[in-house]
């Protein structure tokens, strides 16, 4: 079984590569797709695409818009969902792909530091597993679509 | 038309009230929900009932996944959710509605101070309206249960 | 059997109003509903109520925004759409509702002069029901709810 | 991440061209589809395999049908939904398949000069970006199939 | 529980009658719909309405149109569908109700003489029960609607 | 607000009617929906009603079926499932109904004795509470619908 | 674009092969799904695998549902139904398999001859075409699948 | 038509292995889905992969969640649902996939020796065929994906 995870959240650490790095060296059938890591292209998309804004609200609103096209194809074509939540920022918006997720019956996985664990007890409470290393969520992606021999195909 | 609001968030200050009492003077057939707004009981309500925990997380567990039942059912319920955002606390269960209820296609109101702008940008993108005072939420209400001489019901 | 009909389009003319009596008269169950037809009201809520804006393309924005809330939780509650289509105004947003509704499965009637046969032919192709005259849609309405003698309730 | 496109609308242009064209030199993973742009070919399909009609309307009825199997079944298979509007013609048939997108959750992006930006206001609101130029949209599309090094597949 | 139950098929005998005074004589809170029954009157209310048709099909398609709003608002309503053939006509309108109500998960109970087994055992293998006689239809509604006492409202 | 709730499971001891006993002394607005707990005639219902069978597993099938309209119906119905599971009995089908209400987005709460943890994990793992007493279970009911001052209908 | 075409009905005429066969010729990129044809293999598929039945009921039954995980698997799977009456046979499974894909909202294509017109009309008027010949389905198909120079894939 | 197959159920017997070879032998093309059957690894993935708990309910939790994206995963991916239940054990486990699959509409082939037919009775009630042998169920695959010479792709 080939499976899609997106992995969502927290942009400014390499969690991404070790998940992915992890499951390419076990060899696993999984593809993943991710948002814009680069913070300022992924802010400026919408002004620098369109046409500039005097009102910064609108300058957010149209980035934010066509970022959105990007993560709500990936989250309707992904299997599982991986969401990361770091001590910095507020990341509403990893909260915001979650609550999405959640009610597209899509499987969540969420990763953060045990110290997260009371203001993130809602979005764990919508989880199959909480972990709090990238190494845990290849183990899990491993035990996922571990083949059974002469069954699976 | 009669509709259903769940007012999402911010739970330490009086948001609720003012939207509440200002469609109930405006006469607007429309009935409210919201999440318990006791802290305490809130958070405690799982070992209160189920019995303690050891761990702080599965104490705050067994809580968040009582406390989703109200929240889910309420959603599912509503025909539109507003959702409130302060400067206080990270809120990510505020966020988690909002995109659970956006992929159960309600339209959502935000409200939040506009110095909130920048962060909420995604929670902002997926929003009909942003207000910035329980005020405007009103009027916006009153605007979409506005009754048509001799046509609507 | 009690139905909803939300009657989309044409605000310039008495068209809902003729059908609205017409199912009065009869005494017909049914309940209707509609978006603003007061087009100045309609055009600049967004501003009124949330604050001017320099741009003419954000302050129609945040109007058809707040319109939108409108009318996609009527036509989600209606079980039958009316379309009234004319000769004046591009009416692009009628041609929207009645394409959400199809998407939704609601039955559609349409209703406008035959002149308008060609332009809207894939209109029409999405409809149950190509009517002319609001007395048309009456009769059809009445033939909908129509109670069986000793069957319906 | 590969992605499918429908491109809705104004059949008189080259603005179809003009973005398949962009994202091939680009090197972009993304198919297109489109509606038959003959327009005789389109307006006379009905008859000509099904044989002919006295009634205009019936001509069109049979055409619009066939034409529908066609948009219907690509909207469905879309991942996104690109629509342009121009200055002539009315384009009903453009704004339905907007509709329709809308209320199945695909992200649309729409295209016109902006002098149409009042009378698509409600058309804009249901749309995730505004463009005015086809290499805009191709920029756009570029950002939401844009790879990230040593993460997305 | 009050149950919705839609009765499809057959028009030329008193089957209805039979099974809504067996539920009202057991006091069911039950409601009933039903199509026109009244043959000449369904089968010409598309021309009574919107003008006649020199060709017999589109005569036909006008009437089974305006027939399928009151159908489908009907199934889409009922809670269980039962669906009565005979050994006259071809019926094919009821197997189509029969097949739209199974793909949208309602139960359905097919109420026929023994004899049409062969024939009619796709349609069978859809149903919950199979029914010879309006009797039987009578204490399968009122055994799913039975109150227990001391439990179900 | 009110809600329905569908009560699975367990039909030899007096769980039932002490949740709905407990509900009804907190003047909670919650209605129940049940299977029918005789279990005779739940049993026989297929062939007392649509006629005798000779091979048992026809006999069965055939109140099961009929059975499967009740449960089907009050299953969609409900707002919430709650589940039963003693020691005695495979009690299939209480397992099969919190399959089917999770895949429906139903919330479920379990209730078994502790005992049973090990063999119910995975129906454990769908619900958002266990519960051990019909007592702990009115609690979890009164939480839900309980009502904010001034802010809920 | 790639499509997948379901081929209901009629099983004792070769129009299946006249549309497979036409649409090879044209080197559509059409793949098709059907029945089976072999009028026993069908019939007794039930009994033949699964052991014999005394009545005659369950043994249509047991075959009846074993060809309806093949039938639903592949209308689930198909783009459009094409379903063919004939002069021949009640076909009400035919006329069933066509509720179930329009309640699923795949386009439906019909083929008869005129002379059942009349009985056919209520599904006629879920079809969005209505065809004689195997030739004139194979016309419609290329309409549907013809690619725009330069544009589509 | 290639489909996939979940099978679901009983871990300590060689069932899935004879169903795969059988299917391998008559070349189908059919490709499968299996849980993890390594008892050891299945029950004891949550604390091997997140950490240890002192409290087994939590353990089994941890686990069950882990599984149960596999079992969630797989279930969406499947065609077709084979369920095996044996004498030993309480498997309420695969009656909640049972459940969960037919509330998914997948069609489901349920296989126990028959003197488990009446306690699985509603279980049975759910699928499309009750077999008794790995060799029957190898047979009703066999006849789902059947290819009809010069007609199915």
């Amino acid at each position: 079984m080939d499976i899609r995870v997106y992995l969502a959240g927290e942009i400014h650490s390499n969690w991404r590569s070790e998940i992915v790095e992890g499951c390419s060296s076990a060899q696993l059938p999984i593809s993943f797709m991710s948002p814009i890591s680069d913070h300022e292209l992924s802010d400026g998309v919408g002004t620098d695409i369109l046409g500039d804004e005097t009102d910064g609200f609108w300058k957010d609103h149209k980035s934010a818009k066509i970022n959105a096209i990007r993560t709500r194809t990936m989250i309707e074509k992904a299997d599982i969902l991986v969401a990361k939540f770091g001590e910095e920022y507020r990341q509403w918006n990893t909260a915001l792909d979650v609550g999405y997720a959640a009610a597209k019956e899509k499987p969540i996985i969420v990763l953060h530091p045990s110290s997260l664990g009371h203001p993130l007890k809602e979005v764990d409470a919508t989880a199959m597993a909480v972990a709090e290393t990238a190494e845990q969520v290849v183990k899990i992606l491993q035990h996922i679509v571990m083949k059974q021999d002469t069954i699976d195909s």
